[in-house]
């Protein structure tokens, strides 16, 4: 079973492919989606849009992960944040995938073992969980995190499912 | 010259199009994309998606308008308005209109002549413009007004451009 982790924002959108067999858990890629300052918003948006298009054309994952967010910012913030977020779940929905949503609470839990995990301990986890080389970025470690709790939820039968054949790529 | 506008909601997405000569405004058809209330949050939002996509595929709309918006709710409903209005925005995007956004102040300022004008005054007020038999749904009228907005803001050499056959009908 292979998932694709998405961290939305409209200044970058972290994602990340995770493979398990059932008994291991592989990383395939990681990368942020960065939108430019000067960008417009709907230029910002289609840029989310169509790079999550291709990334799930090239690596296809099966089911995708997105964390739910409760937003203690203003309302200003919560409103952008809603606009990438709804952006990357239409293009995933776009594609077929099944989309699966978690609190925070559940990824730290899932990938770090508590609830209140800070950011610097979800990038050396993933990065450990999942044998990597070196910590990836911040938005691509939560995105990884999302994927990771996905598969820990699922029941071991669907793990098997057959995966794309692995390219172990980092972006 | 014609334009859709459209005012975004997770439950209902109003739509209109509108299209002038330079001379007259003309009602091309209008619509509302209605969610059901147990649908999940993906399925809501891929509906947007696809509607707005045949929508645009079927009017053939050359720009699109969408309302600034300037919440002063609770960061939640922010927060779902985000989502979209981002895939909105993300879906006449991806079929390459240039989108413009007006504030609500913009928008009555140019369908009822002045900021402070009542959601009733501006269905009235579209439906006399536009010279409709009867008052289009609220969020259609919000979306049709936005439109009219745009068409009044573009200057007149750009009205001109050809529009595909107009088709009179109401969705």
């Amino acid at each position: 079973m292979r998932v694709i982790g998405i961290d939305p924002g409209t200044t970058s959108t972290g994602w990340g492919i995770v493979e398990s067999n059932g008994r291991t858990l592989r990383h395939i890629a990681n990368g942020c989606i960065r939108t430019q300052p000067g960008e417009t918003l709907p230029g910002r948006l289609g840029k989310i849009f169509s790079e999550l298009l291709r990334i799930v054309a090239e690596y296809q994952p099966q089911q995708a992960a997105v964390e739910e967010i409760f937003v203690s910012q203003n309302v200003q913030s919560a409103l952008k944040l809603g606009h990438a977020r709804g952006v990357a779940i239409a293009a995933v929905n776009h594609q077929g995938l099944p989309i699966h949503e978690y609190t925070a609470l559940q990824v730290k839990k899932s990938v770090v073992g508590y609830g209140r995990a800070e950011k610097k301990q979800m990038q050396e986890m993933v990065r450990i969980l999942l044998c990597m080389d070196k910590n990836a970025p911040q938005d691509a470690a939560d995105a990884l995190g999302v994927a990771v709790c996905h598969l820990n939820h699922l029941p071991a039968r669907l793990l098997h499912t057959a995966s794309p054949s692995p390219l172990g790529k980092t972006v």
